[in-house]
């Protein structure tokens, strides 16, 4: 190390405040190093329940917590609010819309966004949901498509503005079909008098033959009962997408779907900001990590969660895009940088701890694989409701969402249903 | 009434779902007419907590409650999302940007808007607290200032950055400022470690001798003295703004306020829509309406709240733009709208019951004046807090809000502080 640094502590830079950043910083907290959380949003997002926020069960503010709230007692984590856009490694620099940060240590935790595979038309007029402001966008645009069709006399552009698409089978796709069901059916099919319900539907577009690929097949099969018996959602498999302008869904085979709204939530890849750093990375962009968690050709660099490529064992599937991917490894990172500051070359390697998977597919039905325990309906359900109930941040949230979803379990209340931008087209 | 008419249920068409609005559609419900509730919006306002979402403490969905929600077992009330733009009186429609909406009984209760007397730059550069999306604007301009603060080498620019503004000595001023200081100093002191907060100021500003003016004078003393005291906030009476350029606020005299927040509550006027019923208006453009709230040459159109100027007796002044004119005036509406149709002309006149009024200063502290009944500090923030409770809709958000003031009571949380947009300029 240079001079310079001997005579000050070491600059830790973590770039995004998801799980694994957070949780980074977290466990660096009161260790001999400055840490600096830089993230576009002074938010923490808690993104397994955006569909609850697109859907008007819950607010923003359950599931975005202030980031700087996490480290109120830590004197040695500071923010800073801004959007990474290039690094220059040699200099040891992360280049920002609002200035260089220098580091000596980089933790990349920036996640994922919506993977369109290229198709032009689908990114255009599709909604991903990915980030609040998309899932804000889907509330304020599934609302205001039903306020347009309580006063269109035309039944052909009713029923588009009734056609609510959720495209890709996985837990994203899977819950938020079933909450737009419930939405439709528990809300405004109650509230919009002038609309004929019969007219409104709810498609959930998935192009392999089975929905939650990661779960055992015979709770796949569940949940598409489920789906569509319970909650009369148009459940489609083998069904891959083309084109979408805005009106009309194609798919590589059959007729098209007319409708207003497509959700889109049928891949993922790394942010954009991976491919600056000019290092090897998977299909998703993903950058390729040492069993260190480190950067190959940069060992101040490390790479966690959703942007990270992960292979546990030569010929094996890297990870999965998930939360405890995340977790788990920014306890590893973390536990390795401090080594590093210390001197310490022994580096710990990462192992996964799978804990199985979980969705929800409506109020009091979930599906949950865990080893060899398989459970679906009200106690998987009940289950589901308790993970993420602890997981959720901020000391009280989790009593206001728990009240809300006791309410909207007994009652169906959804009383998120506020249209925040004025805009209304038709 | 025309032939065609008689065929038919009489069509009452509300604008504005503010409380008025909301109240007299209420008591309509079930009435032999149908009724079409005109808002811009999907939501109704409690707008006096408006600064509570401006300053973080609530959500946008704890104050903003959905319409059609309150009219979900009317069925003779249905909604139609529009903004109204003018009239055609002499064929009685209402039009609007999304078509025309004709009726045989208008209710015009649309409300107010913030008054910059006529200050171009004043209107340009300072933000309004009359609406959700301005208040969610506030939230996120006050939190962006925070955060740019802390990542800003140079003094001056920092504190005007710090520095925040509210104008006018009114409730909303007052409760503004009081709030404000909390944040800055509760908050935003304990996670901004970057930050100095001896540069952090709030200022309130007040064009003659005394704060709320509709008050005792010793409760006005009191307010000013808490303000200054326990909340540090820098209250300046006698004080008329002239220009803002976003970054000095000038006034008629003294040196200019170098800030880079102001926000202006100190005046509301009718919405402009009235301007287009050429009829005569008041010096704060509401509609002067006759004892029976008809507006005078039109008797199928009546106006309510806000947007009414209603003078109680010769040579006194209108009553004030609170909500308690507007409900009290919702019941006379409904009653004579419901006469009207039944072909009764004998039409009730209304009087207003003056209830007082209060205002809070900051968390345990307000001050309330109901007839001979004064009070201030704990024992009055406790019944501000509950008549405002009480006022909430929504079955349950009421809950809600008191569990988060409870929290806040105790620990000083404020949660909601999360930046929705995410442009940052500087």
């Amino acid at each position: 190390m240079t001079e310079q640094i001997e005579k000050r502590r070491p600059r830790v830079v973590i770039v995004g405040a998801g799980f694994g950043g957070v949780k980074v910083a977290q466990l660096l907290d009161g260790a001999a190093v400055d840490v600096t959380v830089v993230d576009r949003n002074n938010f923490h997002l808690f993104q397994p329940l955006l569909y609850q926020l697109s859907t008007s069960e819950i607010d923003e503010n359950e599931i975005a917590y202030p980031i700087r709230a996490f480290f109120r007692n830590s004197r040695n984590v500071n923010f800073f609010m801004a959007t990474a856009e290039d690094f220059d490694p040699y200099r040891k620099l992360l280049k920002t819309d609002r200035g260089d940060v220098p580091y000596d240590y980089l933790v990349l935790a920036v996640g994922a966004t919506t993977n369109f595979f290229g198709m032009e038309s689908i990114a255009k007029n599709a909604f991903g949901m990915k980030t609040l402001q998309e899932s804000i966008a889907i509330r304020n645009h599934v609302l205001r498509m039903c306020e347009m069709a309580s006063a269109c006399d035309d039944e052909e552009e009713r029923r588009k503005m009734l056609t609510f698409v959720c495209v890709g089978g996985g837990p994203t796709g899977v819950e938020c079909a079933g909450a737009l069901s419930e939405l439709i059916y528990g809300v405004i099919a109650h509230e919009y008098h002038n609309i004929d319900i019969s007219e409104a539907k709810v498609v959930l577009i998935e192009a392999i033959d089975r929905l939650l690929a990661m779960m055992p097949r015979d709770l796949s099969e569940e949940t598409a009962r489920v789906l569509r018996d319970v909650r009369k959602v148009d459940v489609r498999l083998n069904t891959a997408c083309k084109d979408y302008d805005g009106e009309y869904l194609t798919f590589k085979e059959g007729e098209p779907l007319p409708t207003r709204t497509v959700i889109w939530a049928a891949g993922v890849k790394a942010v954009s900001l991976m491919t600056r750093l000019g290092v090897e990375r998977d299909r998703s962009e993903r950058v390729k990590v040492t069993p260190t968690l480190q950067v190959g050709d940069f060992p101040e660099i490390f790479a966690i969660g959703d942007c990270a490529c992960f292979i546990p064992g030569e010929g094996e599937r890297p990870l999965p895009t998930v939360a405890p991917v995340a977790t788990q490894q920014a306890v590893v990172c973390a536990e390795n940088i401090k080594k590093l500051v210390a001197g310490n070359q022994n580096l710990t390697s990462f192992a996964y701890k799978d804990m199985g998977s979980m969705a929800t597919i409506c109020r009091g039905h979930a599906v949950v694989a865990m080893g060899s325990i398989k459970m679906s309906g009200f106690l998987a359900w009940v289950a589901w409701l308790f993970v993420h109930l602890l997981r959720l941040d901020g000391g009280y949230t989790n009593m206001t969402v728990l009240y809300k979803w006791f309410w909207n379990f007994l009652f169906g209340l959804r009383l998120g249903r506020v249209i925040t931008d004025t805009e209304m087209k038709d």
